[in-house]
């Protein structure tokens, strides 16, 4: 069992199972090994379910060999991230309230997976219910970052994105509320993208019309994102905001040319560490090279600031009230601290913040007429302590909240444009890994996935795999 | 200048003017003929803009004799709801404060039927702000049914579907919150379809992420609604909720064999009056004849009502805060109680809300899994008397609020699956016209559309005009 086994791009080994050239056992063995050296430094799969996934790689194989038709991801391993209900396996959605839950459904996500063929290999560790982009909690711990194993994952899909990183699973699930797809992938050197809502559709869900919130695919190169993609999106009856295109549409070439294509290097006016804008504008010429015209745009977003947090807590205090109410003291104080923001909340403030959040739609939308995507960072700063539960000052400014520093990627969700994280740089000094975020037209997750395509062609950042897992 | 050109369907005047058998301004001039002879007894139209309809009937007429190729709706006229924003024309949402509007943009949908070919002869009355289903407002007073003028012509689209009825117009836009595309529909004996949200996605908006109120089509017959939908379906960047699916996909023929198929006659328990119960129960071995096997099904959706109620008050207050702010004395007694209603709303109650209707949905979506249709009464009462605002009693229960008479219709609102609205009987002893609900699955607004034109087919009820319009 080869390490380069769990480094090739899914697309490449997806290649050699539907030619024959390589079994599924084979590749979940591999996986499996590698699983049991890196795993233990990186603590990124919390539930490991070996006997099962060799099982299902055996009933894949003899499928193969039957000529049967199978989906997409036929025979990859996957781990899914512990938000996700899966039938049979537990799902603590990090919170020691359901370290000992067992669904008895799997997600419509999950099904999706099992379905285009994916193998089962366990679940990848969360903050307690996805709360905070660091990923840690009482039952697991923290997932380590593997570039630099003092140093944070990011988060809420920090397990998924440190596994993808240490060649544990080559696809991976994530969601992103704040930055969730987003924040873990700058910080792992691998790809995270936040799709329009409803291009994933999910299920089950409490509020099936919220729109902050959002399933989508993760990998360790766009096109192996893209691969995903094909085989989770496309509508189901059980979500209504799903969108109609079948998710075929992202198995095309991702190949385009960008010349002449018009860009805005985006400022919002947010703090960023040093580090992250050399790194941001290290990939400038990239882009430049590729054909980009790029124009430096300052856009007042902040009122996306007040609409994301209001928001966020009216959807918290809803999803959470009942394990308020009666397991408070198995709650970390973060989120008491935003169910509790949830709680004052009061109608006609709400309705003021969605017609807010409509005018910097438009708003957004009107920009984007004359440019066809943002360019900004993903992470406002480098993967910091793993002991630290967030930053809590950014280049001299004070935090005011756990989420603050995360505003970078949540202005997006706001407006529910499709977003890429994609490696762009290592830094100088630490080694550390750091993303650039592409942003879209409304619904234009293509386009991203192309462009983010082409800036990875010309980089090619994404084979610089961490040390401990080589 | 005929009569009988203002009763043809919109599909075969499209199809004249197409041959060049006939002339835009020729139909503009028979139908405004029509209107002046005919709207002082209705009151249906309340602006009327002649001359640029016959100048824009000239531009089109020049285009056809070019050969250039035109929409869908080439030549046909139409009038909008007085809640679209028309460029240049007055648009007074049936308020006094707006009674000297002058918008300076059209709204999408108006956009879209000027793409499409139709030619603005003006606007339809509504109620104030389009709230309740009875068109009167203290501007242009009520519209009047058109089979018993001393009843109403229902509401919101009430002008719409008067206006239509006596065919002063062949097609017709109308909105539906709680029942407007519906309720008018089935007191004039036109169609009305209340389509999916985001199925004819609305601009400008003040929360553009609001699936309660929807635009959509109305018209004489099945197939005209499916025309109209043909030409206003579709995608646009300025509704992040609009449907992707091309609006092509209406064009296609309506034809369909229903033998076998599911359909549940549901109770949901409401009151109604005597003569809606018979008439839809006349309906029933129609619906057998074309093969439907129906089971009768008592359904408990009495959660719709409480989340309704609280949703559109919740609207209300944000879309009128201004105008209760500086100008109460000029909105009707029910608005000021349904914005009153929305006051007090807090965070934690709405979310409750949206998370009992997504457990409707789910319900709903359950139930549907074995029956692919609803039918049901559309309104719960017959045409009522034009100077009474609402009814205050059915069937001995007593209504609470403005809106409780139409349940009937906003129980689906609440879940947003697609309606249509038919011409089902005309009551033995008053000779006024009754609808049906066809209720479809979700977003199989095409569905409701097929059973809908196979129910016409069988009754041709469409043809029975108003004698004042004759």
């Amino acid at each position: 069992m080869s390490t380069t086994l769990c480094f090739l791009p899914a697309t490449e080994l997806a290649q050699l199972l539907r030619n024959k050239e390589i079994s599924a056992r084979e590749v979940v063995l591999a996986h499996l090994a590698q699983i049991e050296r890196v795993n233990p430094q990186i603590n990124a799969i919390i539930t490991l379910v070996a006997e099962r996934a060799l099982a299902d790689a055996e009933l894949v194989d003899a499928a193969r060999m039957r000529g049967e038709v199978l989906g997409p991801l036929h025979g990859l391993p996957i781990a899914h991230k512990d938000l996700q209900p899966t039938r049979g396996i537990r799902t603590t959605f990090g919170s020691p309230i359901y370290q000992d839950n067992i669904p008895e459904e799997d997600s419509l996500l999950v099904e999706r997976f099992k379905r285009a063929g994916a193998i089962m290999l366990g679940k990848t560790n969360v903050p307690e219910f996805g709360a905070g982009s660091q990923t840690f909690n009482p039952i697991f711990g923290a997932t380590r970052n593997p570039y630099d194993l003092t140093r944070t994952s990011g988060g809420s899909s920090g397990g998924a994105a440190s596994a993808l990183a240490c060649g544990l699973i080559p696809i991976a699930d994530g969601s992103d509320m704040g930055g969730s797809l987003r924040n873990p992938a700058s910080f792992c050197n691998v790809v995270g993208l936040r799709p329009s809502p409803g291009r994933v559709p999910s299920w089950p869900t409490e509020n099936a019309w919220f729109t902050l919130s959002v399933d989508g695919p993760m990998a360790r190169t766009v096109a192996d994102v893209a691969l995903v993609l094909s085989a989770i999106a496309g509508a189901d009856a059980r979500s209504p905001i799903s969108l109609a295109e079948p998710a075929e549409i992202f198995a095309q070439p991702l190949g385009r040319d960008f010349k002449g294509t018009r860009v805005a290097w985006v400022d919002f006016g947010l703090p960023y560490q040093t580090e992250v804008t050399q790194a941001l504008n290290s990939t400038r010429k990239t882009f430049e090279a590729l054909g980009c015209v790029i124009d430096e745009v300052a856009l007042d977003f902040s009122d996306a600031d007040e609409i994301f947090k209001a928001l966020r807590a009216w959807n918290f205090e809803a999803g959470l009230s009942e394990e308020y109410a009666f397991h408070k003291d198995k709650l970390k104080d973060t989120i008491i601290w935003n169910i509790e923001q949830g709680l004052p909340l009061i109608g006609p403030q709400l309705a003021g913040l969605e017609m807010r959040r409509t005018q910097l739609f438009h708003r957004l939308r009107e920009f984007m007429e004359k440019y066809e995507f943002l360019i900004m960072p993903v992470s406002q700063v480098l993967p910091f302590d793993v002991n630290q539960p967030y930053p809590t000052e950014i280049d001299g400014q004070k935090m005011l909240t756990y989420i603050d520093w995360m505003k970078s990627c949540y202005y997006i969700s706001v407006v529910g444009n499709p977003a890429l994280s994609v490696p762009s740089a290592f830094d100088a000094q630490t080694g550390l890994p750091v993303g650039i975020q592409i942003v879209g037209r409304h619904r234009d997750d293509w386009g991203v996935l192309q462009l983010g395509y082409a800036f990875e062609q010309a980089t090619q950042l994404w084979k610089r795999h961490p040390k401990i897992a080589l």
